[in-house]
């Protein structure tokens, strides 16, 4: 990014906001549905800012620009916005005002606040108006500043619609309908407005490829009690419905790329091939419909709310936007909770757990053959992070009812490794040399689920203290997933067993310590979490069942040396019985070996060490049959007890 | 107890409600403050179902009545309910009714429910209006009707009032005044009215003796802006104010009892002494007008809430009653929160902390020699469980400034010990031999703070299943007062420390595993504490702070076997401070040893060992130079390393 070309976009917007009036405008990262990670379309934070994170919020003054992110970006925020008039101000960091504290402090009686109002949700949207109430500031949320200064802004991405079959994901599309209208009538609403894409894609059991890596359909959702309406773009479900059927599952559509940052789509469009199935015959809008399903243009959302007859409207200010709000009748009641499908998706159903088992071992197959390739080859040819990232991408697209990875491939050598979510482009591309460690944190999609996992790989000699950290994190990830507990306990209650080893020399890294993660679905996903501050997490409350999957993946981060992250995706399943109740535990999906070489076993309890020789024999046995003979060798070393 | 007048007295009430045409009675334990503790006149709920825990609601109808309580009383209420007509509702189990949705579900259209609103909190009563919502059922609650049957009720208590000097606790009525009232401000609050007897004691450096063990004086509080006024008893403030001065603290006033579940006053009124020191010639009256504090008599409450002249006042509905709610002005607006004061009391300030030091010095010489004497006389000369907390008692009567135990000691031997609040009576009082294990829950009241301590102490050859259970509850115990952590952490982050080594064999134990506590004030006090389930407990929810004294108190209780509970409290300390923030950990403040003979130490970690050793350490050092020699000589060999 050249940052000559941020001051003149930001110069553009402050005169379009002369033009209209407005001396403040916020650019919020999010698209119309409250998604995490958006399509080009929606980039309008990173447009304007030259900061790719995909957390950020900016705020343009006239004589001044901020944009806010969390500890996960810092270093590359840092490095992104220099040169560009943007201040980064550090979230959560004590002392650092937020954006609703800023606005409420800079804005005069009389000034106008402005931002898209389809890009902010309604809770959102309610702490700037808390803000600035009393304040006399006006706020617009009707203009779109940013796109009318974005000359070659790319269309909304639309891409066809495909079904995951019941045979996939365990449950019809009729069952999950029946389930959530059966939340409706117990909460008394007649009306269930969703926007968040994840939670419409796994009701309806369909899926598309809108967002990168997101296996999603830009669409709105309305459900009543005898009528369900898809709002969604004409020409994603023109033609035959693309079924995913078994029998062509494995045959891969088309050959993706890896590019950092870019919005390539992951998933193939399943309707681009000969299938020849008789389902495919009849349209998405026929199969829709065969389950009360109509479709109508994605465009219509708004007409459709003004016209909704319902005494009780349910809607998820956290995921729907505040214009959407906008257009409900005065006359409708609002009931205000998350999505009701939110914790039914986070419940894995038995069918989904078991595939997953299955996607974890063709996917820890492709990461065991990469990091053997990575240690056998480093030094002798040349390979870079983004070399690197494209042969593990090879690796994983030889396994069967692979789709496409589920979120860019995240590698940093040495000191890039402590910028959390580093993304290499060309010009920090570095290349591998025999030491130092490799981060490589990275995942699939699979009609089988969703991987996500981390591997620290060491590539050669590493000091001291890079050991002591790498074997503090590891006991961390081994002592969390080894945690047994009766019901009622939710993420709070297990993150400090990931944190401790750090927290007690006065260190820690600055993110979440685990989240859900979809089925064939988004890699990052609510409400199951893990981490220590239930007062700003809420999720990290969330009572665990059993069939939640959820990521373990403490790390450590030494800004301009090294970073270490070790990531296992875990199963809530049932532990035994008693007259205390039921116990629940947690089953390690992933299986890839964590590198022995990394590893002080002095630094160890013997438990701890236990723990990880009971996994490494674990790994051992799924994924050694999988591997050449080399290869297999090679891992029994890797596996072996310490 | 004897159930046969249980049952004459549960049909004087029914015929009562015959009379008034009332159809359910509920009864609640809680006095007119919300308080855990009652004072004798308020023992309704004891007094009709004989059951004489701490916890516990009774509701009456014509054919049936229920006792709920809770995992610590099961085993207590099944023994003293036999044979009374009142059917034991185990609070917490899974298919268990609560007392509203029992009332919703046996209650028809035109009947009605019935209690006393004066001992029934405002959060409570509304539960209860809610359950009755839409079904006919008409809510009275201006009736005490257990009161009418209740021929020779025990007058109210009324003991003097007296002052905790600020060499005590640090900090002065006006300083605390200020605090609140700038809390009131803040929230835009013109009055405060407080019913928790602890949070005026507290704001007003008032102690009394009201409530055994609790030094707390029957009152009520209103702040205004400029006023404040304290609702108490005539006869508690005639007159000259006792202070509690320096030199005279040490002399205790009268020779106290232990009695199981006794209301005998544990604090002694100041007043009786001679103290010729010249403040006393000040009456409480004129040393609480200094600070512009006003006197009025305790049943003023009522009209003075009445004509309450305040735009929006401040009052907690979980510890104010439905009475005093429905006395407010309609005109008043109202702010439900709980009482500033909880959060200000619960951080100890500097003098209370080193204060609280000193205390559990003197408390753990007093229960380490109790425990030397119990194992050289044990099987020697007769010793019962009621017979050794009266020598406990004496231990700690030697001790500068001690007021009075904390609560009634539970001292249970072998299988008593698995009830958890076990107080023994004469007709169960056990016999202790030179075998088994005795269960001593106890605490004392200082100037210098309460205390709460429990250690299960071994009084000869023990099995390996009792050996076993030791050692994982006190492994608990140790793993849990040794967190170091990042600030933010609250109790919900550490429960599993203490309950880990129960959980991972199925095992648990029914209670929380730690509370706030009181300086010289009331054994159990939020809003800290030690839980898992955040839901339902959100005390556990509580940030910690420096200066915050939590108990640790993990147990395991095998009905009809054994009991054990191993019990710390730990004050909440500054550890470093580094670029990710000022980290806290725990410090012992009890200091007595954890019995070495029920300690298997291959059951322990090396670290585990450490923190033991650490621990006994400590206690040998401090509490040694305070012992006999041959008590001394003893104590080295009881703290040695494992």
């Amino acid at each position: 990014m050249n940052n000559a070309s941020i001051n003149e976009r930001v110069s553009a917007l402050r005169q379009r906001m002369a033009e209209v009036g407005v001396d403040a405008y916020f650019v919020a990262t999010d698209d119309f549905h409250g998604s995490e990670y958006v399509g080009d379309f929606f980039k309008c934070r990173e447009f304007i800012t030259g900061f790719t994170g995909s957390a950020g919020e900016a705020l343009i003054l006239k004589d001044a620009a901020y944009l806010w992110t969390d500890g996960r970006y810092f270093i590359q925020a840092e490095r992104e916005l220099k040169g560009s008039p943007f201040v980064l101000m550090r979230s959560g960091t004590p002392g650092v005002l937020s954006v609703t504290e800023m606005v409420a402090g800079v804005l005069q009686q009389g000034q106008t606040l402005a931002f898209d109002g389809r890009t902010v949700t309604e809770s959102r949207s309610r702490l700037f108006k808390k803000a600035l109430e009393k304040s006399g500031v006006c706020l617009r949320t009707d203009v779109d500043l940013v796109g009318e200064v974005w000359p070659d802004r790319p269309a909304m991405s639309c891409e066809k619609l495909w079904f995951l079959e019941e045979e996939w994901c365990g449950q019809s599309r009729a069952e999950k309908l029946e389930r959530v209208r059966r939340c409706m009538k117990e909460k008394g609403a007649q009306a269930l407005v969703m926007a968040s894409l994840d939670d419409i894609a796994w009701t309806l059991n369909i899926r598309g490829n809108d967002i990168a890596c997101n296996p999603v359909v830009l669409s709105y959702l309305i459900l009543e009690e005898e009528k369900a309406t898809l709002f969604v773009q004409e020409d994603a479900v023109a033609g035959n419905a693309a079924d995913m059927l078994n029998g062509n599952a494995g045959s891969r559509m088309k050959e993706l790329e890896i590019e950092s940052g870019s919005d390539r789509g992951c998933i193939p469009a399943r309707n681009e091939t000969e299938q020849g199935e008789q389902r495919n015959a009849e349209t998405a809008r026929e199969r829709l419909g065969r389950d009360g399903v109509e479709i109508r243009p994605y465009g219509e959302i708004g007409a459709a709310l003004r016209q909704l007859k319902a005494g009780r409207v349910w809607l998820d200010p956290g995921s729907v936007s505040s214009f959407l709000f906008s257009q409900l009748p005065e006359s409708a009641e609002r009931l205000e909770e998350e999505n009701p499908t939110r914790l039914m998706k986070a419940v894995k159903n038995e069918t989904e757990v078991e595939h997953m088992r299955q996607a974890h071992i063709r996917d820890g197959v492709a990461v065991t053959k990469f990091i053997y390739w990575l240690k056998t080859h480093v030094g002798k040819e040349e390979i870079t992070e983004i070399s690197a990232a494209e042969k593990l991408e090879e690796f994983r697209s030889q396994g069967e009812n692979y789709l496409g990875p589920s979120f860019d491939t995240i590698a940093g050598y040495a000191e890039h490794g402590a910028i959390v979510h580093y993304s290499a482009t060309p010009e920090t591309d570095a290349a591998l040399k025999a030491e130092h460690m490799l981060l490589v944190d990275s995942g699939g999609q699979y009609l089988e689920g969703t991987t996500d996992i981390t591997r620290t790989i060491v590539l050669g000699p590493i000091n001291r203290k890079e050991k002591e950290y790498f074997t503090r994190v590891l006991r961390g990830t081994l002592k969390l997933a080894a945690a047994v507990f009766a019901e009622g306990c939710s993420g709070v209650n297990f993150d400090y067993l990931a944190r401790g080893p750090l927290w007690e020399i006065g260190e820690d890294f600055r993110h979440g310590t685990g989240h859900g993660i979809g089925y064939c679905l988004n890699v990052h996903e609510g409400p199951n979490s893990f981490h220590f501050r239930a007062g700003v997490r809420k999720d990290c409350l969330t009572v665990f069942q059993p069939g939640m999957i959820t990521s373990d993946e403490p790390g450590y981060y030494c800004e301009g040396e090294f970073g270490i992250r070790h990531e296992n995706l875990i199963v809530c399943v049932k532990d035994q019985k008693t007259e205390y109740g039921q116990f629940l535990r947690f089953e390690h999906l992933t299986m890839v070996p964590f590198d022995l070489e990394g590893i002080d076993p002095a630094l160890m309890s013997e438990r701890e060490r236990q723990l990880l020789n009971d996994y490494h024999a674990q790994v051992y046995e799924k994924i050694g049959p999988y591997l050449e003979e080399e290869e297999r060798a090679w891992l029994r070393e890797a596996t072996a007890g310490i």
